[in-house]
C-alpha cells in the first residue's frame, strides 16, 4: 500500500533521477564546464513553475563538477503582463544583453540545458501582430547562439518539466493537481525513469536508434516521398546529408544527447528541393500560440501556400522571418510504435509530439546532418542545400497511415514506411 | 467580519499598491525607460518567493511606459546547493556577464529595483571561509555596477517582499502561513500602505525627512560623537559632506526615492577621522550570514579591532575585502521614534532595521554626499575624505540610550540626540 508520504517521496526520487539522467545522461556535463540553465528565449528562460526539477539539475551538475550554475528563469505571468499593460509599439524591445551572453557562455566551451514547462496556449488572448512582433524580434537577436548549437559548438540538452498551463491542455477537465500528476507520469516513463537503471535503458535506447541511423545512411536516398489521406510531399536529401539519432558530438568530442526522450532519427531536407503538399497531424505551439489544423504547399522548396483552422496569423508570420522560414531544414522519421505515439497522449509540446510522429522543420539546418557542415562557410552550406534562417520550427507529419518512400539518386524507390511502421 | 476570499483580496490590493508606489512613487520610472529588477547579486538575483510582488511591479511598470521589463530572478535553494555540493575550490567563480549587464543597462540610462525577500540565515550551515569567497568574488565584479549606483548614474529604489525563510526568523515559533501574514503586514504599515492614499502619505513623510535634512546642512559639522553604554565613537565628517534624505535625483535631474521604507538621514563619514569603539546594536545579516553581538574598535579611520559572539570569521573577512572595507563610508541617524523602532520588531534585514536605528556604513561613500562628488576623480573623491570599497554594509548603532553631539569646525558640541530622540 502506498501512503501519501510514500508518493511524495517517489515524486521527490523520480524529480532526482531525472535531474541526474539530464545532467549526466544527457548533457554529459563535464567536471570545470559551468552550466547555463535556459527556457524559452522569448519568456525571458525558465518557467518559475520548473523550480523542483530546476534543483535537482543544479545539485546534480555541482556534484558532476560545475564550478558555476547560473539559471535564467522566465515567469510566464510576467509575459502576459506584457501582453496586457506594455506600450503597443514596445514587442519589437528584446533584451540587450541576452544574445551576446548565451554566445559568450558557449564560446567558453560551457553546457546550455533548456527545461520546458510552458503552458501551451499561453498568449490565446494577446494580439497575433504583437505575438509575432516579439517572437520574430527574439529569433533574430538569439540568431548566433541558434547558429553555434546548431553547429554543437557545445554540449547542449532540452528537457521538460509539468507546468500547471501545460498539463491543463493535456488533460483537460481534471483536478489541477491530478493534470500536473498525470503528466509528470508520461514524462518519467517516457524518459525512462521507471526503469531500475534509467540511465542503462537510456544507453541501451540509443543504441537502437544508432542502428536505424547507420542503415539509412547507408541508403544515400535523394529525396523521401511521404503520403497519406492528406499528404503528398517529396523531400530532397542533399549529397552528404547524414542521418543522426539520439547521440550527438561537440568540436571537442564530447558526446551528449541533446533531446531527453528522444525517439527520432533525422537529417537535413534539401532546401530547394521540397514539392507537394503536407498537412500537419498535430497541432503545433509556438511561442504561446496554438497553431492547429494547417496545411502547407511547397515548389521549389519554398513554402507558396499556407493554411490553417487556427493561428492563420501567427503561421503565416513565421514563415514569413526571413528567406530561411519558408523551406525546410529538417526531416525525421519516427515510427508510430514510438512509446511516445503509443502513450496516445497529445502532447502540445515540441519536445514529445515530435517523438511521436515523423516530422519536418521550417527553417535552419543543423549543421551536423551534412558531412563537414561544421566547418562550411555559410555560403557553401547553402550551395550545398542547407537552410539558414533564424527560426528551427518542427511540424508533425507523420500518423498510423502514413507511407514514406525512400528515393535513390537514379530515381529508384523502395518503401521505408508503411502505416506509419518501419518496412525493414 | 471578513472573511478569507476578502483577506485575499485584501492581500492582492496591498501588493498592487505596493508595486504601484515602488514604480511610480519610489522609483519614479521613466516613460520610455527599461527596467531590469534584480535581487541580493550573490544569489544570481530575486528570490522566487517574491513572484507574487514582483508579478505587479512589472505590471506597474509596463503600465508607466517600459518598453521592456527584465527580472533576474535567484533561488536560493541553489545557493545552498553550491554550499553543499560544487567543488570547494569553485567559490571565486562568479558570473562572467552579471556585471557588465547591470553597468551597461545603467549606462543605457534605464532603471533599477532591488527586491528583497531573502532568509537572513539561509547560509547558517555553510563553511565561512566559502561564503566569505563567494561574497568576496561577488563584490569585486560588480563593483563597477555600484559605483554607478553610488553617483545615482540612474534612478533605483528597493523594496522587500516577506519570504519564508525571512518571515520564520522574525516571527519564530507560529504557523508559517502566520509568519508571512505577519511579516507583510509590518510591510505594508511600515510603507504606508495602509493609508487612503499611500503615495501622498510618502509624500508629506519625505518632505518632514527633508526638513531634517536641511537643518543639519545648515550645520556644518566637522564630526558626530555617539555614546551609550558600549559605544564611544566619534566619526569625522568631511568639509563639502551633504546630508541626505528619502529623495535622491539623477545627473539628469530625475528625482526618485532608493529605499522603500527610509526613515533616515545620512551623509559621508570622513574615511580617515573615525576614533574609538563602537557595539552593533542590531544583528548584522550579510550575504545570509547572521553576525551578532560584534564590536569594532577604529583608529585613523580604520578598524584595528574586531570582536562578534557569532560570524565572527565572516565579519574578518568583510572588513578585509579591500583597504576601503576597515573604513566607514556613510553615517546616518535615525530617531527612537522612527515607526521602524517603534514596530518593537527585529527584522534581520538592512532595508528595514537600518530604519529603527542610527547606524554606519562600512565601505564605500555614496557619492552623491560630497559636494560635487559626482564628478570628482576617484583620487580627488578619496584626499576629501570619500572612501571607496567593493563593498557597503550597513551596521546598526543606535538604541535607546544612545546620545549624539554635534561637533563643530572650532571643537563646539551641541545636543543632537538625547536617548535616541532629536534635541530639536
Amino acid at each position: 500500500m502506498q501512503t501519501s508520504s510514500d508518493a511524495v517521496q517517489d515524486f521527490d526520487l523520480m524529480l532526482e533521477a531525472y535531474g541526474r539522467l539530464a545532467v549526466t545522461g544527457a548533457l554529459n556535463l563535464q567536471r570545470g564546464q559551468r552550466l547555463l540553465v535556459l527556457g524559452p528565449l522569448a519568456h525571458g528562460g525558465v518557467s518559475l513553475e520548473a523550480a523542483p526539477l530546476v534543483r535537482t539539475i543544479v545539485a546534480a551538475a555541482y556534484d558532476a563538477g560545475a564550478p558555476l550554475v547560473e539559471v535564467l528563469w522566465g515567469d510566464e505571468a510576467l509575459l502576459r503582463a506584457r501582453f496586457a499593460q506594455a506600450p503597443r509599439d514596445s514587442f519589437e524591445a528584446s533584451s540587450r544583453w541576452l544574445a551576446d551572453v548565451l554566445a559568450a557562455h558557449v564560446d567558453a566551451g560551457d553546457a546550455v540545458l533548456s527545461v520546458y514547462a510552458n503552458d501551451p496556449d499561453l498568449l490565446k488572448d494577446a494580439p497575433p501582430d504583437l505575438v509575432s512582433a516579439l517572437q520574430q524580434a527574439t529569433a533574430r537577436s538569439v540568431r548566433p547562439f541558434r547558429e553555434r548549437i546548431s553547429r554543437n559548438a557545445t554540449n547542449w540538452t532540452v528537457v521538460a518539466a509539468a507546468g500547471a498551463g501545460w498539463a491543463d491542455k493535456v488533460f483537460p477537465g481534471r483536478p489541477p493537481a491530478e493534470q500536473q500528476a498525470c503528466l509528470w507520469a508520461e514524462i518519467a516513463r517516457l524518459c525512462r525513469l521507471t526503469h531500475a537503471s534509467p540511465a542503462e535503458a537510456w544507453e541501451q535506447h540509443l543504441d537502437r536508434l544508432a542502428n536505424r541511423r547507420d542503415v539509412l545512411n547507408g541508403r544515400r536516398y535523394s529525396a523521401l516521398h511521404f503520403t497519406n489521406a492528406t499528404t503528398d510531399l517529396t523531400v530532397g536529401l542533399p549529397a552528404g546529408h547524414v542521418w543522426v539519432s539520439g547521440r550527438s558530438e561537440t568540436g571537442r568530442g564530447t558526446w551528449f544527447a541533446p533531446n531527453l526522450p528522444t525517439e527520432e532519427v533525422f537529417t537535413m531536407a534539401d532546401a530547394t528541393r521540397v514539392e507537394g503538399h503536407v498537412r500537419s497531424s498535430k497541432p503545433l505551439s509556438y511561442g504561446g500560440t496554438l497553431v492547429e489544423g494547417f496545411s502547407l504547399r511547397f515548389e521549389g522548396g519554398r513554402v507558396v501556400d499556407v493554411r490553417a483552422d487556427r493561428g492563420h496569423d501567427v503561421l503565416r508570420a513565421l514563415v514569413a522571418t526571413d528567406d530561411g522560414a519558408g523551406r525546410l531544414g529538417e526531416v525525421a522519421l519516427v515510427p508510430h510504435s514510438s512509446p511516445v505515439a503509443q502513450a496516445g497522449v497529445l502532447f502540445y509540446n515540441t519536445l514529445f509530439d515530435e517523438n511521436a510522429a515523423s516530422h519536418v522543420a521550417l527553417g535552419s539546418a543543423y549543421r551536423f546532418t551534412m558531412e563537414g557542415g561544421e566547418s562550411m562557410s555559410d555560403d557553401a552550406f547553402e550551395r550545398a542545400g542547407g537552410n539558414r534562417s533564424a527560426i528551427h520550427v518542427d511540424f508533425m507529419i507523420g500518423s498510423a497511415d502514413t507511407d514514406v518512400d525512400g528515393i535513390g539518386a537514379g530515381g529508384s524507390r523502395e518503401p521505408l514506411m508503411r502505416g506509419g511502421e518501419w518496412v525493414a
